[in-house]
This record gives structure tokens, sequence and C-alpha cells, in this order.
């Protein structure tokens, strides 16, 4: 009966070319115990689109899950039957209330949030061409604060690169409190929000321009920050042309890149390969890793996603469901300043990804 | 005036052999302007004792800071001059008050936080011998509380690893949610406290057993176990007996190991190549980082220390000041078992470490 588990892991992995372990299939197992919202459980599984999908369909197949006519996904007898003798079991959810889990409350500077959420609310549409998908406000504001106090925010030079569809450009620039802040983004419309506003606030140290990160750096960026913001999307390309980049643009050791990772485009094998990039490549140190500290609200164009046309029931998300791990690093000596050009071949999408 | 920082550093990290970069210089200017308490500096600044305090010892000689009649550190009026032009500010602390930073608030299990504050009262001392000292209740719940919600808990097989004055082995064996529970420590003291309490309680899958950590383990605590949970000392040696030896006792791909490290004795450089070790060596993913999630209450053999005897006060630390980051670790196919014996030459103590 254990093998239940590693029989269903390798025929998915077979067919989808994401790497699986059978605890992945108990996790799956473990969500549909709480909820039967497909998106609900890609968010309480942490897998990819692509495998959660494939796992859920395999698990019908053999009479494990079953879909009802709402679309819910459910456990037959047999599925029940199979979790007890495995001994797999309901996933209860202890985040906290106050801070929606990411130990930083958004309301501890109620005036920055408000203010927020006030210019955020004619920001551009998010559009498919550059995988954007906006953080709820509360994650950009939570951002700020976690950047603030950890002694990155106050005097600094601060780059924000090609995650604007988040604001967290605008964000910074509205504390007034970094020496300067610089937001590139690949999107025009974007940049010209950015720049209205921070004319229209008389911000005299923060500017927007456009900028597609798949070609290297000017001189004028490398090694001019103290800190990078970032939010790239999973593939190795993008990892490299936002993180490396990041990286290449901090000034000296003890300075810091903040990005988010999640395990929804990007399987935990590949987790470990970036970790190593960083650690034995560019040389940095990660000195925190915050799972769920940022949620995404739903993009409209979530219907044309792989996502949506791999999904084993038609039924959208309705709730938050995407969400990535909050990473800070840190330069150590000897840290790598990598530029190189990227060509643009799987840059957004690969075999792990789908909700480009 | 850049080059003060970069000097300070120079001259610390000649004198303590604590590798150190300007920016560590930077933060303990930052902490001294919210809090005049050495113990409180160390907190805030991230950084092992000995080099907090020769950085004090040198920015006083440089009249950058001095100490008052009260045992307060504070700025000079060159202090400030220094602060200002070189844009070193405060830090703000916007951690949760709710759940205390951590993301998962101790009170979201009452029943067990109650019961397991009422069974801890009568716990056995911290002693040195054992480089012991306990963290707060309140820590303790929040990790069972954590690693439930990673589904690390129910009808698993839970090692508990050498850091029992914790209890953390008691309180998940409290649950009685885990499948199986086995607490190893080397001190006889907490193993007949826990064993007494399994037993009145009628806890009938816990147990536990002395265990020295730097002998290799036999072969029935090898790859037995789906979770692992330890505390080590900062030391390299320590953390191949920790951490190296837990994941030798995971059964195979998907289980994790949860374990607390500190910058409070070990440096930021060292924590590179502990997480070089994780990755290269044992073959395991980094799935969290949780800074601050480990709050110490201080231990009465405080002024035995050479943590006490090093720094620049004589004043004693009142409030909490010692915390450590919660790591949770994946195992992938391939990851090590290394279960090599270890001498105890430095087993507890080195040039970064100084609370023992």
């Amino acid at each position: 009966m254990g093998s239940v588990l590693s029989d269903v892991a390798k025929v998915v992995q077979e067919k989808t070319q994401v790497r699986l372990h059978k605890r992945n299939i108990e996790r799956v197992i473990s969500a549909v115990m709480t909820t039967g919202d497909f998106w609900e459980i890609v968010d309480r599984s942490d897998l990819p689109v692509p495998a959660a999908s494939e796992i859920v369909k395999e698990l019908i197949s053999r009479e494990i899950l079953f879909v009802d006519d709402r679309d819910n996904i459910l456990l037959t007898q047999r599925g029940y039957d199979v979790a007890k003798e495995l001994g797999i079991y309901e996933i209860p959810d202890y985040s906290c209330q106050a801070c929606e889990g990411r130990g930083t409350p958004f309301y501890a500077d109620k005036e920055l949030y408000r203010t927020f959420v006030e210019l955020a609310k004619d920001r551009p549409k998010a559009i498919q061409d550059f995988d954007q998908g906006s953080v709820t406000p509360e994650t950009t504001v939570s951002r700020v604060l976690f950047i603030d106090s950890r002694g990155d925010l106050r005097g600094k030079d601060v780059i924000v690169m090609g995650a604007e569809d988040d604001l967290t450009g605008l964000a910074i620039a509205l504390t007034r409190k970094a020496n300067r802040v610089l937001i590139i983004d690949i999107d025009q419309r974007l940049i010209d929000f950015d720049n209205a506003i921070i004319k229209e606030l008389g911000i005299d140290n923060a500017e927007a321009m456009v900028w597609d990160l798949r070609n290297p750096y000017s001189e004028d960026l490398l090694q001019k920050f103290d800190i990078f913001i970032t939010d790239p999307p999973e593939t190795f390309a993008a990892f490299r042309a936002f993180i490396g980049r990041g990286i290449a643009t901090l000034r000296d050791e003890g300075c810091a890149g903040y990005f988010g990772l999640t395990l929804r485009d990007s399987s935990i094998f590949r987790w470990k390969e970036f970790q190593e990039t960083l650690l034995n490549e560019y040389g940095v140190v990660i000195t925190d890793i915050v799972q769920d500290f940022n949620d995404y609200m739903n993009w409209e164009y979530h219907p044309e996603t792989r996502a949506a046309q791999i999904a084993p029931v038609k039924r959208n998300p309705s709730g938050i469901w995407y969400r990535s791990a909050w990473y800070r690093i840190e330069t150590l000596p000897g840290f790598k300043v990598w530029n190189e050009p990227i060509s643009d071949d799987v840059f957004y999408l690969d075999e792990e990804g789908s909700t480009t």
C-alpha cells in the first residue's frame, strides 16, 4: 500500500517532467481533507500546478479521489482507507491572524498603508506578456516594513528591479527614508505610473525607468546600490537575469537582496539548485526564507494561462492561492558581479511553470 | 570618514578572529541609538559577543561611544556627527506583537500551552556543562505548532536530539499526534524528567534516553525517522554531530529537519559555511529560515561565561537578548547519511562562541 505514493510520484514525474517524491503525493491527499478547491489544493501542497494537476488526475484514476458535480475534489471511501493505512492526516493552519503569518504586520505603519492603497487603486492592470500578477497591498507594505526593520532602508541606495507590478518600488519611495530609489521595469505603463506619482508628490530622490533585464546592466548600475529588491519568474534564465544581476548592482559586502521564490511554478528540487547558485556561484549567504510571505491577487488573464488549461477542473480560483516565500540574501567578500546577456528562450515558462 | 567603519572592522577582526565587514560596525552604531544596554546591542546587531564587545571597546577608544556611570553605552557628540555623515540611522522594530514575530502564535493551541507551562515549572535548571539555556515556553510551543502546520507531526516518527533543555521533545509528546517520539539528550536529569511525565500521563508512543551525540548512532536509529528536531552549539564539530547526524536519522526523501542557528555565537560568514555543508555535502534543501524565532531565557550561569567576562560593561542582561533563527530543511534523493565519530575538541566553544 505504501508503494501507491511512490508509484503515483513516478508516473506523474514521467508525464510532467516535474521532479517529485512520494511525500508530495501525501501532501495532496492531506490538502483534499481540508478543501475541495483545486487551487487551494495547489496552495496547501506547495507544488507546481502541472504536478498538482496530474497528481489529482492520477489519484482520480486510482479511485482515491473523485470530482463532484460542483467541481469539488473529494476523497473516495477507498481514499480514506488509504489515508488511514498510510497515516496521512489533515494539516492545520496556525498562521498568525494579526500579521497574516509574515511576522511583520502591514498595519505597523498605517499611514504608509493608507497612502499606498489610495495611490495603487489606479495601477495598470496585470498583463500576461510580462508574467505579471500583483501581490496584495498588505504584502507590498509588509515587504517595506520588513526591509526597514533589517536596517536595509534608511539612508540606503535601493534598486527595485523588474517587479513593479507589485509597486514595491513606489512604496519604498513613499517612505522617503532611502537615500536613493531607482525603479526599473520592462513595462512602460508602470514606469509612467510611478514617475507621475513621484513627480506629483515631489519625491526628489526616486526615479523609474524602462529596462529589459535580459540585457546586461550599463556601468552606471553595476555595484552602485546597497539593496536590491525583485520578484523573478522561476526559470533558470530568469533567476540569473533577476537575482544574478541584482547581486551585481550591490556595492560591497554586507549589502542585501530581497526576492520572492514560489513553489507554485518551481519544484523543491529546483529550489535546491537556486540555493546552490546563490552560495556556490554568486557567493552570498541566505539570511531569511519566510514561507507564504507574498500573497498574489488573482490575475484577469488566468483563464488563458497554461495553469487553467491543464487543471483537472474548470472552476477558477476564488481566493488567494498563489504565494511565494520571501528571501533575504547578504553579500560576503568575493561575491560575484554577474552581468551576462540572456537569450529569451524559456524565460517565463518551462516544464514546472504554468501561471504565465 | 567612511573608512572609519572598515578600519574598526579590520582591527576587531584581527583581535577577535571573528570575520567582520563594515556593515557590522554600522549595525552596532544603529543599535546604540535605540538602547544603552550592551546585551540588547548584541541582540540588535546580530553579532557574536566577542565581536560586539570589541567593536564597542574600539568605538569607545575612538570617542564615538562612551559608557555612563550606570553602564549605559551611548553615542558621543562626535559619534552623532559620524552617524549623520555616514547616513547611519536607528532601526525600527516592526515585529508582530501577537505572534512575537514568528508568524505562528503560541496561543493557537492554548491547551497545549497551559499544559506545557504547568509541567515545565519543575524542569531541571540549565547547566553550563552542556551549553544549556532554555528557550521560552512560548518558543517551545510555537515550534510544535510550526512543525504541525508543515505536515511534519501527525502520524510521523519524530526524533528530538540533544536539546531537551528546551523540552521540545516533551511538548511534541504531549500533543499525542506523532506516531512515535524518541527524545535523546546527554543530560540524565532531563531524560528522567521527561520519562516520569511520559509515564504519568500514559503517553505510550514516546520515550527518552541518554545519548552523547559525539558518538555515532547505532543502526536502530539510522534512517528510522520522518522528522528530526535539534538545537546545536555553533561550532563545526557540533554542527556535524547535531545536524549531520540528524539528517542520518531520516528515512528517505521529503523528510524534514528543524534546528536553531544563532548569530550570537556564530558569524554570518560561518552561516554561509553551514549552508554550503547542508546543500553541497548533505544534499538537503533549506525551506525556511525565520529570524529571531527562538527566544532564550537568561541562564543563571551567565556571570561565569566567557561572554560576561569579555563584555565591555559589568551589567548583566535584564531581558531576552539571545535569539536564534529557526531552520527547516528537507531531504532530496541522494542525501547523505553522515555518522562519523566526533572528537570533543572545540565542541562547545571557539573564537566566535562565548555563551557556554
